[in-house]
């Protein structure tokens, strides 16, 4: 028996998110029926980012355990023939088995994408939030200054979500433009329920003048998910990598 | 009675290119329709470039001919929201009677990207093409070099395509690297029928060490399709824009 890792990526856009669910079509469940038929053993994958639906990756994180005698890095190649064109694991490689993608301390890597001019471009249309109202980067970059380090994130977690503890870590956050797409990126100990999406709403807000930077302290004190801005469209997101400590 | 001038992006993924044809959607087809129901009138629209089937747009322009009290500017929000969402008109002004888009001198550039490495990333598929050989990027360029100036291009035409005369100028051409993504962009007066096309196939050629750049010389003096690379995937290929002069 061995532990496998993997590095999938996907276009979400055709996918209910990342969790196996009754009604739909989701990553881990392809992930489960094309490593089971390949393997000749029932697999069950476990991922890191559990993704909604419409998000996307460069670079998730699952493990399984197999019997099978296939090394562990040729699995990638042999998985891929069988996968659908918008999933493409990028590795496969053996871990210990006390390698857990949730439980082992990590530093994720997400990027919000948005597309800010004044009519959208199709080719951008599934991966990128578009915006018609010019943003003013500054602002958002000022804002993002304020979530960075250790806080508590319980006004960027979406109201429903149960946790033990809603103090993360934001190691990075960025704001940069290239040309009309604005790009959100941001690297912690670990995210919350939304939290990527809220976020970026609320850079967003920032962007368009609705709050200024400093209140950006107000609302992470308020602990309230009210106080911050709204949850950004799925499409914008892109789970970029995760690096186990 | 006016001359409307639009400028349309696209992601051709889902059409059989530009121009209408019996078999199968295109962009052109919808762009009538659309415009024949708005407009409550026949539209029949004229593209300056005619891509092919999977070949994408952030600025093709179309005109057409129009007894709408309409203003022309108002058009593309109207359009807009009748039209698909792969389709996104970005402008539409009035232009005078003799403007016609392909007539007209200009300067056209395209885009040919190619994702270069070990695995393809799902979100790239539909606007890239993927290579998993690593290319040599300044080889790339060095070939380039040649192909920049008045040349006679019967190399780089498709061979069934009839043409009054094979001689284009390439004003700029550029190979570059971001990340895992090579960018050929071309600007020139004109190109022939897949030029574009197989100017980066050639250009792959030399990338991946099957040709020296200097073969370039040759290839153009052949006069013959043969001589050059294949005709790279059309999903690599977005017209970027048309400057009239």
């Amino acid at each position: 028996m061995k532990r496998v890792k993997l590095i999938v990526a996907y276009d979400g856009t055709n996918y209910h998110g990342w969790q196996v669910q009754p009604n739909g079509e989701t990553i881990e469940g392809v992930l489960n029926r094309t490593l089971s038929s390949l393997l000749g053993e029932k697999i069950i994958v476990t991922g890191a980012s559990r993704t909604d639906a419409g998000v996307h990756s460069m670079g998730n994180v699952a493990v399984f355990d197999t019997k099978s005698r296939i090394p562990a890095e040729k699995i990638s190649y042999a998985l891929n023939q069988r996968l659908p064109e918008d999933i493409v694991v990028q590795k496969s490689e053996e871990v210990p088995a006390a390698f857990h993608p949730r439980h082992c301390d990590s530093r994720k890597t997400y990027e919000y994408r948005i597309l800010n001019r004044e009519f959208p471009l199709p080719m951008y249309r599934n991966n990128t939030y578009f915006c018609y109202r010019k943003l003013d980067l500054e602002k958002m970059q000022q804002a993002a200054e304020y979530l960075r380090g250790e806080h508590d994130f319980k006004s960027f977690c979406a109201a429903a979500a149960v946790v033990e503890t809603t103090v993360r870590t934001i190691y990075e956050l960025t704001v940069s433009r290239q040309e009309d797409i604005i790009t959100i990126r941001v690297t912690g100990n670990g995210f919350l329920y939304n939290m990527v999406r809220i976020i970026a709403g609320t850079l967003l807000q920032a962007g368009m003048g609705m709050i200024e930077p400093e209140e950006i302290k107000t609302i992470l004190a308020a602990k309230e998910r009210s106080a911050a801005g709204p949850t950004a469209p799925a499409q914008g997101l892109t789970m970029i990598g995760i690096e186990y400590l």
